[in-house]
């Protein structure tokens, strides 16, 4: 199987199994954004805590925090995003629709394999498939507007953030003298962020609505080197131990002239999704931003956001390495990662197709599906006491629709890691066969024994 | 202590030990937005976990979604919110600035026990303290207003939601069809609102950016009023099993006057804030919203949203009953009730005073503190590598500074349940003292004992 129509597959599986739905299907839908359904909701949900039991509450030079979406003015006039955060736009001469340069480059080299030689003109209109003809590029501002108090007008004007990351900065003095912290510390924080993105795309990948999980991590300025190598290799780790396959990873050092003004240098850890052309995507960035952020905010508030170390009687404007994760993207390339067609036997001795999310089980949305054989009166209410013990601790689900094998089949596809099977023995033996994911290996369990042993299993999920 | 000073003593608390900070505080900050820092960051993140695996994971009957913020504009026509979410506001002659018009009706209200006898031409205008000169109220939207695509005209013209319900209702039928669910069954779902309040205030009670934790429950049209019961009732277990004081709980039967125009019921569940004038305030409601949401979304947009039951051969636009719970609102209340001021023996046979939240353990933001009796090179091992391993299941605090007394009260006043002293019999006898918050019980526990007994008092925390 290829890796675009794999990729077409995990699309498919993910709108018809309700991992993610188009976002307002039933009015037409938009192109910019998508809801997570029943399966994707708790698939986001276990990427969350597991990067904040990993990175905020698992290390003790971390805390959390969680600012709000909407700014004063003067943060983003402050950051340089007001000034800076725009894109070059053209517009179709013929269809009047408008379009980010950038992106129709890209496009057309990711297609011929070269950049076009004559530039924008170079490049088919993609309404019409016909040759282009196109404006001047204007400045574009990816900044959302909103107004807040009761008119209209530039008093009121707010913008929506664009990353999380500002509202760790502006709070820094605060955490300092709150939480009682010294550098090296980092404050980690997800939620969502808002850019007008012209031309949204590839599924999940480019969203108008996104969210992040960001950490700024202050150090002294001649730590920032160490620092920030490590958190490329504590980033990386994090990825694999929740089964990305290490061959779709790869780092991309940004060169000078591609990175954003204030970075003193970028790591980008890029997932090999599938997409046309070039088959690679950003999956998050770890950028050393160096005094930049405290800096300028310093100058535009007038607080001093300085630190003062009482033991070495030395001041400084910290440094930071930000290690930002895309966490839309992560729940993609964990599912691309986790997806699989397989040929397995069946009873009759031939093979039978299986599609299968092979998700860790910390971040399967399902943790054990409960199957009575059949429907009957005495099986099912059995199962079901099963299913709700289990529920205290776990999400399950009951399924007694079916034949067995397509049961198997619907859990194997959205990544459940054991399901377990009432039959007809269980009534005398008190037993129940519990069958995992990946090896289909089946294990006869005592029904009191069935709670200690997934919990084995699912240490941490 | 009086209900008010004890709130604005919450509040202190909240500020000074990072729970809350006023959002943009560099900036001069804005009256409608806050942010969570640490140990906020940490409880609103526990009181999210608490309610997804209680409400959603834990029931059979439930599944969960994340829908986006901003959804086509036709959803919000369709809805109502277009037209009607409206408030009346008035303008000051003499200062220009605006007020709802309502608002200042309740501020007299609760001021002077009645309401004004002549309307607003009693009110004192807010600013100066003068009687007050006002204008006729207009209408105003409290929908956010936002441009999506690269020109800010009406086709681009979005709204941020209001309340999270309509994402669930426009997913309606794809989430019956993916996850296969039949009435009666609910969809859950946390996530920011935004609302253009004219008058913010009481701290994060009213705001303009703030946390949902929305439940749409769909049941046949002769069972919403059974459901409406029960889902009263189970919200308002949720919260005294979570701690809060049934004292300072009640509930509101809303008049059909005060009623949403689509609710043939709403119940409100009010906290006692302890808010000057009246000290009650909405922490959520439960409303049976009929089948208004279905059969608006169905008649908007031409999909049919009836529900059809192949068992009885029936098809039927389901009831919904939506307990809406305030996270933000929530996480007030769950601070204002567990503060408390105490006096409490010293080691000189006096008293000292001493401030603790006595949150519920699976609550508290701080889990276990790890005190080292000083700061000594065979001390200080110890109490990292005791701190270090406890952190692999909780929140831990590391502290070593100042006296142990001091510590423990630092520790109160955060609501850790448990406080762990590293002291020089621990080198000898690889114990240590572990204190209990509320009963301030210490025992001698051995070393490797630590884990498991904590574990057994932190059960779902």
């Amino acid at each position: 199987m290829s890796k675009q129509s794999r990729l077409d597959a995990v699309i498919s599986l993910a709108k018809r199994r309700g991992f993610v739905f188009p976002s307002g299907d039933i009015y037409g839908g938009t192109r910019s954004a998508w809801d997570y359904g029943p399966l994707g909701a708790e698939l986001k949900e276990n990427i969350k805590r597991q990067w904040w039991d990993h990175f905020v509450r698992g290390r003790a030079d971390m805390v959390g925090l969680d600012s709000s979406v909407i700014l004063p003015t003067r943060v983003w006039e402050a950051s340089g995003h007001v000034a800076t955060f725009t894109d070059p736009l053209v517009e179709s001469l013929h269809t009047h629709k408008r379009y980010r340069a950038d992106h129709l480059i890209e496009a057309y080299t990711a297609k011929h394999g070269h950049p076009p030689v004559n530039g924008l003109a170079d490049v088919n209109d993609p309404e019409t498939g016909e040759p282009g003809a196109w404006t001047e590029p204007q400045q574009f501002s990816g900044l959302m507007k909103t107004y807040l108090g009761p008119v209209d007008n530039e008093a009121g004007l707010h913008y929506l953030r664009p990353e999380t990351a500002q509202g760790i900065f502006i709070n820094f003095a605060h955490v300092v003298q709150a939480a009682r912290r010294r550098p090296p510390f980092g404050i980690g924080q997800i939620g969502k962020a808002f850019r007008n993105e012209i031309t949204p795309g590839n599924f999940i990948f480019r969203t108008r609505e996104f969210e992040q999980m960001e950490i700024e991590y202050f150090v002294r300025p001649e730590d920032a080197d160490a620092a920030f190598r490590q958190w490329v290799e504590d980033a990386w780790a994090w990825f694999l131990d929740l089964g990305l396959h290490e061959e779709n990873l790869r780092r991309y050092d940004v060169p000078e002239d591609d990175r954003a003004h204030y970075s003193a240098g970028t790591i980008d850890v890029e997932y090999r999704f599938g997409f046309e052309g070039n088959p690679w995507g950003e999956l998050m960035g770890i950028a050393n931003r160096t005094d930049y952020d405290l800096r300028s905010h310093t100058e535009a508030s007038g607080e001093d956001l300085s630190y003062f170390d009482q033991r070495s009687g030395e001041r400084y404007i910290p440094y930071v390495i930000e290690p930002s994760f895309g966490l839309t993207r992560s729940l993609m390339a964990f599912l691309v990662d986790a997806y699989d067609e397989e040929e397995v036997p069946n009873a009759k001795g031939g093979t039978d197709r299986r599609t299968v999310l092979h998700l860790d089980p910390r971040l399967a949305p399902v943790k054990v599906a409960v199957l009575p054989l059949s429907r009957n009166e005495r099986l099912s209410p059995m199962a079901r006491e099963l299913a709700d013990r289990l529920r205290r601790h776990w999400n399950v689900q009951f399924d007694d629709a079916g034949a067995i094998g397509r049961r198997y089949r619907r859990q194997d596809e959205i990544g459940t890691p054991f399901a377990i099977t009432v039959d007809f023995d269980s009534l005398d033996d008190h037993a129940v066969t519990v069958r995992e994911r990946d090896s289909m290996q089946q294990q006869r369990i005592p029904l009191d024994e069935v709670e200690g042993q997934l919990a084995q299993h699912l240490i941490g999920a």
